[in-house]
């Protein structure tokens, strides 16, 4: 069904994002909702991205809140969070009301604090931004950041049959799938139970559910952080958990599915990190001045390192000019010990997130790097040693190149083992620093030993 | 609670690695059984990776194969693979039979097509060694490789006090949480209808469930692939979908969760694949020689991009040796128009998991990262080339390294923008292709463009 809908006959005549931007212009509330409702959510961030600045704020205006609050739950975070900076705050606030707790208050939390706060005020219910602002104040990967907030809770001193009538009463809230288990508050609103399905069918109808529930469930506090609760999902096979505020009242349920999408996103960051998009996903839908900005953030401080490794080679610009030839395997050295050290730090940051190792296993991480990066170091030099040797018809300068890239590899990969193992034990972040630390250090060798070895070998050469 | 146990006071006396690998000399399974299952899965992976290969299989011999089975479901699933091949058949088919189906399966999925038969035909229960070898059979991102086989059905003909007694009957069964749904099936195993829970424990006792059943219930094929299992649960809040095979019968259900789980499988593979470690992910507890030749196999074919880079600067060769100042500026003109290529790089596979843009906008990634290539490409062509010019005292290297960056800045990131969409039309990997690709053309381009603007203006330089 959804590979119909992404080729849509429509889009070989007019773009749906052309009929959108008529509607708007047009005013037609209907037509706008049937596209975006028809719509795949991969369509629906496509359509987005493709509206200019003004319509889809335009679109958002049009459409009945609910509609727009769904469209934002489909966008990716980014594009939501760009999209509801961009809305009144009085059309915000309509649209937020509208979506489930945890999508708005991560959003809310990505907004500045006065763009936030402007929204929360609007919203006319005093409870629901009460509990709104409580929950951005919560951080992200912390199960009051994560949790839903779609929880069942009845009163100790309910029956069974009061909790099937309220089932049945409200069978239509409850079907959305959210709902796995029912919990048991006393007055306080404090969770002292959980009650199972199974007591709930088979326990007669004017029992109160005090005397069936299981007391002293398993809890959660809303600051437990993401870390330590894929720990207790990853030993136990809850699909739920209920977390609980510093009173121990009940404040909602934190899935193992959210669990899951949150490491998810981490992944997400640590790739786009590693390749230079940091302080946040990037789209192109931003706006150039926005993107260029961020991205020379980190292209900055690059130049700097790379004026560090280029001042290796200045230094030896005698031993350059007379062995001219050095200049063409300078980057290729560089380059491919870069290479396999790269290759150490993906597997060191893999092995920290499966917790296979820990930032102390110094010792083991140096072995095994070691040890590959002698074999690696030495099959590779001697084939680039050979490969310059014959080249340039210089046995010497084979030997130079093969040694230094052998040497280089070896310290590379070593090093690249080792640096997300420090970072991480400096609390700083291994898929953001690693690569830049380790290109830097390995240019730099690579050209020392290079440019060094050869001016100790100068007359052979 | 896993805080506690990650600090073990154990650990710093005697590492509990070395615990167990006495234990398993003196056969003492108890001491085993305590130490790894007091041990949070996290110390589980890092306990198995500190233990060499003999002891960690003698392990699993000595420990009761249901407590290996749940050490298997701990592991990281390259460990668990790595280990299954190790042990004798007979002894894995009796841990496999412990398993979930489907993470039994996935192991077996990842195994030699020998080795996997020879698990498989030591499993006495022939029912069961024919569902896993179905389940084999299926891919891994499709429904049938990631369904769970905990379905609750009923036939038709059940009457609501028949499956209320069944629930009864099986309680500690399905208090497993993976239960959510139940589903009612004809007579030849065909899924018909889906019972809810409000209309179970609303209906009359004697009723039968095929009159209270929803009919027609929304499935899903064993052969859907993971996109599309993505885009149905983006569209509709299920918690799981009924999975059935090309008869109609329900062979198992697929959950949101899965579908998450398995989608940030594909995250850390891209994010390994990017950073060039391809063919499966790598632990260091592997043999030293498997990890020396896979690295080798992507590092190998960087040898000859390397080469054609490098031939580019052994073309200008004269030109090198009239200004041998050139030499220190070709690395960093190459190297840090391959940072701003490998930006857009990140920014389209983002964009291309997200849906955001489809292969086919190859229009708008051009004018979009034209636009940033030409801003962020003219601001750090100008440092550069100020720098070039303050360090050497030459005006004119300090145009050529300025220009060259500018204008490699923008080819590059234009190029980083559309290789993602390029080979992503034609079927290939992006994470793996991309950086190859794009730093040889980068290189190869920086060169010439340094190498050849510095050989026209060689006179002023």
């Amino acid at each position: 069904m959804p590979e119909e809908l992404l080729i849509d006959p429509k889009e070989d005549t007019t773009p749906r994002y052309k009929l959108i931007a008529e509607a708007v212009d047009n005013g037609d509330q209907q037509i706008a909702h049937d596209i975006i409702s028809e719509a795949s959510p991969d369509d629906q961030r496509r359509i987005i991205a493709q509206l200019d600045r003004q319509t889809r704020e335009q679109l958002c205006e049009l459409l009945p809140a609910e509609d727009t609050a769904d469209l934002f739950e489909n966008l990716a975070e980014a594009q939501a969070v760009e999209l509801l900076e961009e809305l009144p705050a009085g059309i915000a606030a309509d649209v937020v009301e509208e979506m489930d707790a945890d999508v708005s208050g991560d959003l809310l939390r990505e907004l500045d604090q006065v763009d936030s706060e402007a929204i929360l005020a609007e919203i006319d219910d005093q409870q629901e931004s009460d509990e709104l602002r409580d929950r951005v104040s919560y951080e992200w990967d912390s199960a009051g950041g994560m949790m839903s907030d779609q929880v069942v809770r009845f009163p100790a001193t309910a029956t069974v049959s009061d909790v099937l009538a309220d089932l049945d009463n409200k069978a239509e809230e409850y079907s959305d799938a959210d709902v796995q288990y029912f919990y048991v508050i006393d007055d306080a609103k404090r969770l002292i139970g959980v009650l199972t399905l199974r007591s709930l069918v088979l326990g007669r109808r004017s029992t109160l559910i005090q005397n069936l529930m299981l007391p002293e469930p398993i809890s959660v506090s809303v600051h437990t952080k993401l870390e330590e609760l894929e720990d207790i999902f990853d030993e136990k096979a809850y699909l739920g958990l209920p977390v609980i505020d510093e009173e121990g009242c009940l404040r909602g349920v934190v899935s193992r599915q959210a669990i899951e999408e949150a490491l998810s996103e981490n992944r997400t960051e640590d790739f786009l990190k590693s390749a230079g998009i940091v302080g946040g996903e990037e789209l192109r839908s931003m706006p150039l001045r926005h993107r260029c900005t961020r991205r020379l953030a980190w292209l900055g401080p690059n130049i700097l390192l790379n004026l560090l490794a280029a001042s290796v080679i200045a230094s030896y610009e005698d031993t350059l000019q007379a062995v001219i030839a050095l200049a063409i395997f300078l980057p290729m050295v560089s380059d491919m010990s870069g290479c396999s050290g790269n290759q150490a730090v993906a597997v060191s940051i893999r092995e920290l997130t499966l917790g296979i190792i820990q930032p102390r296993d110094y010792l083991r991480v140096l072995i095994k790097e070691g040890l590959l990066g002698i074999t690696n170091g030495v099959v590779l030099g001697i084939v680039l040693g050979t490969i310059a040797a014959i080249w340039k018809g210089s046995l010497f300068l084979g030997l130079v190149i093969g040694s230094a890239l052998t040497l280089n590899t070896i310290l590379s990969v070593v090093l690249g083992g080792l640096i997300p193992l420090v970072l991480k034990r400096f609390k700083a972040d291994p898929a953001l620093a690693s690569g830049p630390i380790l290109t830097t250090c390995t240019d730099m060798c690579g050209f020392f030993l290079v440019l060094n070895l050869a001016s100790m070998a100068i007359t052979k050469l």
